[in-house]
């Protein structure tokens, strides 16, 4: 370990990932150095209308750029690793990560024009980095992609564990194991604290094993008597490599539809993440030649995404491939919070089709299992680390609440779990720990091509937009006497279908009038007042007839 | 049984509840008499922005009006009697309902001012109603609110039993068994068709008693050491009587709180389907002057809804109640397919206000049970009717396919079960069964107090408005020679914060002027073309720049 001054003190805070699923971004900081851990995206919530992703805001590390010595990555995620475009193009710091996880990312980074100006180092779950006065390594980890691992780095104050995502997978499909001695290692060695995945914190039990998906997939494809689809999440190389176990015991050749499938498929094999026999892959257009026993198809869209590969199907506009009847098809996957409906469709739309549809809970339909560990295996993890302190993360507030709780039970002292929020600090200073200050921490919006441009007042208006739509007043007046000379014109979008509605309008009309002439009558004549008096008749006026409040865009233009 | 004609048809259909959970109703027409069952309503889909409700198109029965006798009531749910406010607007028929479900009736068409109007006939599980040449009677079922009954129709072609919504619970709460010996005893007599609820067909097994709850609940009671707050369904009547029971095990006091649970609990206990005993009820602004274990509070907000009593209690924003610290929190249901994300919310927002919340699924939480009946339930329901024909209602597209396998499975004929969309008619003669003509049937979108005036291109447009916003363009021209006068003006809203974006604006102001300058010189004129081609220059503009697609709205005024 470095030498350790006695001012010094060790940070450890989020810039993303809790209070929230995704965006993933912590920070660990030592008197100079800081190491991040993650870059993630998370998707929008209901209420960001327009927004296509969120990202954390950065600002802490930018105002700091002198001293971040990198950005760890855990696993190639999106909500670990969707944020790094946007990140580095602010902060160019080197970026170290795993085989398949620094796979992924190179092709995100090229796409953003940022590949030969990022550092990439690789490591395994042997490395050793020294990053300043942190030293960090790794351990490996189960999770529902490859190639995931902790971070563990030594500081002069001590260590800091964060777990990544991970499950205790006893039996994994590539019989890469969770390290187990070396978290025991760690944990023998004194940890100052514990960082640790709370997504399934309030699930009871052990979370079942990937490889008991196998069996469950071989049986249904032995079975199908026509075409098998499967749709799983692209990342999920183990449940792709059971797909193509499943296909090939079964005598199946297999087409890869979907965007992001054939991304990872291409490159997880090129990495040798998959391991797929020679001829197994065919073109999307060959299906069709070949008999339907001996065809399966490997796509995205088992969260009902509107434009993926399962829902042009079952909507039957997917260029290269009709659903026939009789064909299985196996979404292979839970929607996750907000996406059921959006499933639920796309499986009315497939059994329409005539197809025979698995789908359900992973305790139901017996085709998925989660990535995160439950209660057991969050506690098996807090007793093998043994940390001084604790800090859940990756989860929503209940859910951190809940591990927390965890915590609580194997014998954590409840003073020393830290339940934060996104830019709340952890200090420690010579073995204590308390809530230090807060730092900048929020979320950046990214709508097209703007970061950042889309903020509450944006939003506030697209809500009210959807609501009741839109109501634009357009008046031209004269300069010398301010009479009437054009309008009021009346345009609406989104409020009644005007068709139906003349009379409303043409009332709407002659209130508008008779307030500019009133107001004529009295001397109003400034701009901002005619606009207000507008507004106001107006808004009272629809409301009382319709009890519905659009936005009223009152123009008055004088020439 | 009436005489029969042999040109005589039976017609059996369902303007809402097929295809879609909620709207329900259904129609049997025997020649010239046509019997309704249920008026629901359904609420708005992810894609009906600022729609408030739905009803079914009854454009049907209003051709009809002549032949329709009345409206049978299976039970007092929204989805089942919602829709009866506007229905009954354009149709002024016979309701028949038992006690509670015409009390909650009678409350909406009071607020309607329909109350006078409408003639309301009380029925019990005995009474037989003759209906034209269709002779109605009634059986009990079970479900999550009292005094709800299944129908049976004897028609000179045959007998068409619909069962409401319904589940087996053999130890109900309130000792009112669902009555099986009736229901066999109408299967022993032959049935011709059965409509059956399929909102559960997707779960295995029974659903377990509403009873069970009972206990679990008084379990939390003795064990809170402060104030328990229960948020259930306000129509689930037999679950506030076990709140009520728990409450007086344990000597606490209720608050009732939210609209629609006093509304419930006033009804209900008038009629006689709760048994509160004298001075429980206290009123909500007594809770803080007395003792935090002597105290629980029943309201509404189970679905996180954003203006419910426990949404408030868990903003702190509720006028009356504040949740403590130490308080026990009890959310006695399961989210509603798309407001998981909702009540995901409100249990953070009380962990943060220090509560111990119990939530979740009813299999996890213990305080919640499902109102409809499993595949077993469905399966044992099939077996009491044997219906010829079958005909699943009550669910998605993809539960109605379910219920199908498991008519299938206890042995009726494939080609005798009829999985219909809405307006689909089920055509029976001489004792076969074919489909039929389309009837009308469909949404109508019920938005503040506009019925039917949103179609699809205002919901296009509110759909487009809350994506990118809009840009209003305005311009006055010239009349004699079209020079600008003034302008162009630039109005956005939900599109960009202007301040940070002024460049932007600028530019796109540049660019209306030059297009106007272009097409003056070319000397076009007409303002069709002119708006056109302003609209494709600024909108191709503004995606370059933005990747974004607003709502661009030209006005060009001339003077």
């Amino acid at each position: 370990m470095s030498k350790k001054n006695i001012q010094d003190k060790l940070l450890v805070f989020a810039l993303g990932g809790v209070g929230e699923i995704g965006k993933n971004m912590y920070v660990v900081q030592y008197a100079n150095d800081i190491v991040v851990v993650d870059a993630g995206l998370k998707f929008p919530e209901e209420d960001m209308l327009g927004i296509d992703i969120v990202i954390p805001d950065i600002t802490y590390l930018t105002e700091n750029r002198d001293k971040v010595r990198g950005i760890l990555i855990t696993h190639g995620h999106e909500d670990h690793i969707g944020g790094l475009p946007y990140v580095l193009k602010h902060l160019n710091v080197p970026l170290y990560a795993t085989k398949l996880t620094l796979g992924l990312i190179e092709g995100k980074l090229k796409e953003a024009g940022l590949l030969g100006e990022t550092k990439r180092i690789l490591i395994n779950a042997e490395s050793e980095v020294q990053l300043g006065a942190i030293k960090a390594s790794f351990f490996k980890t189960n999770h529902s992609i490859p190639d995931s691992v902790g971070v563990c780095l030594d500081t002069p104050e001590g260590t800091v564990v964060h777990t990544g995502d991970f499950k205790f997978d006893h039996t994994p499909v590539n019989n890469q194991y969770a390290d187990l001695q070396r978290i025991a290692d760690i944990g023998r060695r004194g940890v100052l604290a514990l960082l640790s995945d709370s997504t399934n914190a309030e699930r009871a039990g052990f979370t079942p094993s990937e490889s008991n998906i196998g069996s469950e997939l071989e049986d249904i494809f032995r079975k199908a008597t026509q075409r098998v689809v499967v749709a799983t999440f692209a990342s999920n190389v183990h449940r792709i490599q059971q797909v193509v176990n499943a296909a090939t015991a079964t005598k199946r050749k297999i087409a890869v539809v979907g965007r992001s499938m054939v991304n990872v498929v291409t490159i997880a094999s090129e990495l040798g993440y998959l391991n797929i026999p020679e001829g197994t892959i065919i073109e999307p257009e060959e299906i069709n030649k070949m008999a339907a026993d001996r065809v399966a198809v490997l796509c995205t869209g088992s969260q009902g995404e509107p434009m993926s590969a399962l829902t042009r199907m079952a909507r039957s506009t997917h260029r290269k491939i009709d659903i026939m009847p009789g064909d299985t098809v196996i979404i292979a996957a839970t929607p996750i919070p907000g996406n059921e409906r959006y499933v639920g469709r796309t499986v009315d739309e497939l059994f329409r089709l005539g197809a025979k549809v698995i789908y359900g809970p992973g305790s139901v339909s017996g085709v998925h299992v989660s990535g995160h560990g439950s209660q057991e295996e969050l506690k098996l993890m807090l007793n093998l680390i043994r940390p001084k302190y604790f800090i859940p993360i990756h989860g929503e507030y209940r859910m951190l609440r809940q591990h927390a709780l965890l915590g609580e039970a194997v014998g954590i002292e409840r003073e020393n779990i830290f339940v934060i929020d996104n830019g709340d600090t952890v200090e420690f200073q010579s073995g204590a720990a308390r809530k230090g200050s807060k730092v900048p921490a929020g979320n950046v919006l990214i709508d097209g091509l703007g970061v950042g441009d889309v903020g509450n007042i944006v939003l506030r208006d697209r809500k009210l937009l959807s609501q009741d739509g839109i109501l634009v007043v357009v008046v031209t007046l004269s300069k010398q006497d301010g009479a009437i000379l054009s309008g009021p014109d009346i345009i609406s979008r989104g409020f009644v279908y005007v068709r139906e509605s003349e009379g409303l309008l043409e009332e709407a009309n002659r209130i508008v009038t008779s307030t500019l002439h009133k107001l004529m009558n009295d001397k109003v004549n400034e701009w901002a007042s005619l606009k207000t008096n507008v507004k106001d008749a107006l808004g009272r006026f629809l409301y009382e007839q319709t009890r519905r409040r659009p936005m009223i865009l009152p123009i008055i233009m004088e020439v």
